[in-house]
């Protein structure tokens, strides 16, 4: 199958969890008739402060209320998740004692009704015992949680598909997460209406989210490059790239590639939301299944560390990076570096992206840099910062970047290529800058088309 | 999204049910893992006399037995289940008293755990009750069966995933079956070295329905074309066409244009065996999903009429029309039938099974041609039989083919193209007999390539 490996200690099985989804116009409407299949009567509802009034939030209401369901709001205020705003939605929703909860939102909305429902429904002493090694305890959840109906408002977190919840550590300065499968929403409602109203820097930089979650998926070590477990239990839930994960990650890639930058250049492009939102979904699925590596390792610490960058489209413009943003400021660098692991499998990912292969004798050897200029070229074009510095990180920063990083064994462990701490630095390094974005002279001719360096190589 | 109808009237919305898989080589040493992990200790397992003996059910058995589970093994002697099959086997369940089934065959197998979970578990009056109208009942199913472990030995059927069984109601000559999200197993357990043991006219039928449920699920009646139910609970099992079936329908029709062939002309072809088992998972999760039309709903009355083929392959070569091959035998008169309907869809489905399509000015009008053609080419090279009149059909037969298949309102509904008796006679009438099969004369020269019928048209 995906670069089997010949040797029979090896792998050879893959598992494809269950994921219930109800997806389309108008899902959302049937919220109340979910609700009431699932035998929920009193819910526990998280959305977000800028959601609240608009019509996703709206329409699930009136329809949960329709059906009869007795409805606690809570309004997270944070635009990503931490800690203390998990342990808040928890206290509340203890409080509120639901049968069951809905999330409308964002990845952060959806990770933080998951916290509040497993918080709630099974305390445990310390906060950290659930979250993931080596930050936190690795605690097994002890049994399953409520029903959890998660409806997202972004086509990019994929989080009403996927097992885990994402926070900022604030006190440690470090993006971590809890993983169970029993963190799972029991159903996705995706609506695609209902991420019509995010403006264009939100799509664009939820878009990257899901083009990396395709990207990582499909360029992830394949599943047949871990050794078989002593027991099926100890598989892992991130298992490697496989063909099932392969599948929905390639379409999501062409799809992103067609309509990412239609969907940010213009808000009433409606066919390019909603195919931008069923590639969210995919790509959801494939890195619930085979999970994500370097760019989003990597990502946690450019999203913990400064706090400074203004991001257009988010509540408020607060100071703070989005996820997207995080993750796909070091994509161009990262490909370059893995592309070497399987340069066929990076040559196919580029030109589904929409990159114009030359299938020439240099072109495998070129895999990588198909790729990372494909990519970048789509970053400029929907006013993504050029590399980290233009986020406010230096040189100087790196090897505290390397150290957040290096926390994130679970994903570090997903590389096709084996990483140390001194690749990490040299990939931090190459993410610092990655065009030239000198503004051409008044009078100087009209650039001609980029031309592709042939050959160039990181290393 | 896939050929949206404008009026607001219209459904919009498609579900995906949750499958849980587990895939690989080796996934079958882990059924007693699985039994466990569902609290099973005693176990009904169903099976098949040839299969008895052979590598699949040896390993599943001592890896059950080395869990600690207590096994009574029920053999279906029927290649094809009938109504008198399940209710023997029901009994048989009845009286064993299990924890959970599992089932280690083909379809008729896993259709048979099917159904005998279902009667030992909620027993009924008459055991039409349950069965699809206009024949049976269609009662609901009271509540939730047994759980049940479903290990395919053929890559055809897709039981292990949907939600139906079939059978074949002797008194009535008709082929018929249970539907209900009720019936679909609780895990399917995909080890395709367990199909490694199936005959080349098996790989060939089988192989052909999995080419089938893609193409027919692909083709089917667009979700978008029906009306938006008054409740959600009203919504079909089976869609019609959707996003998300089209990718994995897409992906399974290209899997069975490279490896059919080579997976019937070399038992050792294991790559080919391991392609064709996935795409078999990848059709059988897509028409779970989206349904099929046309070519399944004929195949019944083939299937049923007429007991004198001998299929080779087949348990000692009894004489019976094997499913798959009940089904293929109608598909290239249906695909010219119903290109119509949206020729693109059928010429993309053409070049995904590796027809060479000349994208010229009439490639849209030869769309059904290019398919038909291309399928026609492939049951030639694998020893299909030439249309129905080589299993022993003729003109004279047809009353009573178009009156068994009108019974198959559930399927003939998904038809792309509204159908009549007088239409569903002329395509039993065009599905006779396909290609000429006059041996050359000795001395004649070899055969020019066959030559594309340009804008030949069925009516």
């Amino acid at each position: 199958m995906s670069s089997p490996s010949d040797s029979p200690a090896c792998d050879r099985v893959f598992t494809i969890d269950p994921v219930a989804l109800k997806y389309g116009h108008g899902a959302l409407s049937e919220l109340g008739f979910e609700a009431i299949a699932l035998g929920l009567r009193r819910i526990f509802l998280v959305t977000d402060r800028r959601l609240r009034s608009l019509p996703p939030v709206q329409t699930a209401l009136a329809s949960l209320q329709a059906a009869g369901c007795d409805v606690v709001i809570h309004e997270i205020t944070q635009l990503e998740p931490t800690d203390d705003s998990f342990k808040t939605a928890a206290a509340a929703a203890k409080e509120a004692n639901p049968d069951g909860y809905v999330s409308i939102g964002g990845g952060s909305v959806i990770d933080t009704a998951k916290a509040a429902n497993l918080y709630a429904t099974h305390p445990t002493g310390d906060f950290l015992d659930y979250v993931n090694p080596p930050i936190g305890g690795g605690k097994a959840i002890p049994g399953p949680l409520k029903p959890h109906l998660a409806c997202p408002t972004t086509a990019g977190t994929g989080s009403e598909t996927t097992a885990v919840a994402i926070f900022d550590l604030v006190g440690a300065r470090v993006k971590t997460g809890i993983s169970s499968k029993l963190l799972r929403p029991t159903k996705a409602i995706v609506d695609p209406t209902a991420t019509y109203s995010a403006p264009a820097g939100v799509v664009a930089c939820t878009g990257f989210d899901v083009l990396t979650h395709a990207l990582e998926s499909y360029t992830a070590r394949p599943f047949t490059s871990r050794l078989r477990p002593d027991s099926p239990a100890l598989r892992p839930p991130y298992q490697g790239a496989n063909p099932w994960s392969d599948g929905g990650a390639l379409r999501a890639i062409v799809l992103g590639g067609q309509y990412l930058e239609r969907a940010v250049h213009d808000p009433a492009d409606t066919e390019a939301r909603d195919w931008l939102c069923f590639a969210a979904t995919l790509a959801g699925l494939a890195f619930g299944n085979a999970g994500v590596h370097l760019p989003h390792a990597m990502s946690y610490s450019v999203a913990g560390l400064k706090h400074d960058h203004h991001a257009p489209g988010y509540q408020d413009e607060k100071a703070m990076i989005p996820h997207g943003l995080s993750v796909v400021i070091n994509a161009p660098a990262v490909f370059r570096f893995t592309a070497v692991s399987d340069p066929m499998r990076h040559l196919r990912a580029a030109q589904a992206l929409g990159a114009d292969v030359e299938f020439d004798e240099d072109a495998l050897d070129d895999a990588g840099e198909y790729l990372a200029q494909r990519l970048e070229e789509m970053m400029r074009a929907t006013g993504i910062p050029n590399g980290l510095s233009a986020l406010g990180y230096d040189h100087g920063d790196i090897p505290a970047l390397v150290e957040g990083c290096w926390q994130q064994q679970r994903l570090l462990t997903l590389s096709p290529v084996e990483v140390s701490r001194a690749d990490l630095a040299e990939l931090y390094g190459a993410a610092l800058h990655y065009w030239d974005d000198t503004p051409p002279a008044a009078t100087a001719p009209a650039p001609a088309p980029r031309k592709k360096e042939k050959g160039k190589k990181r290393r």
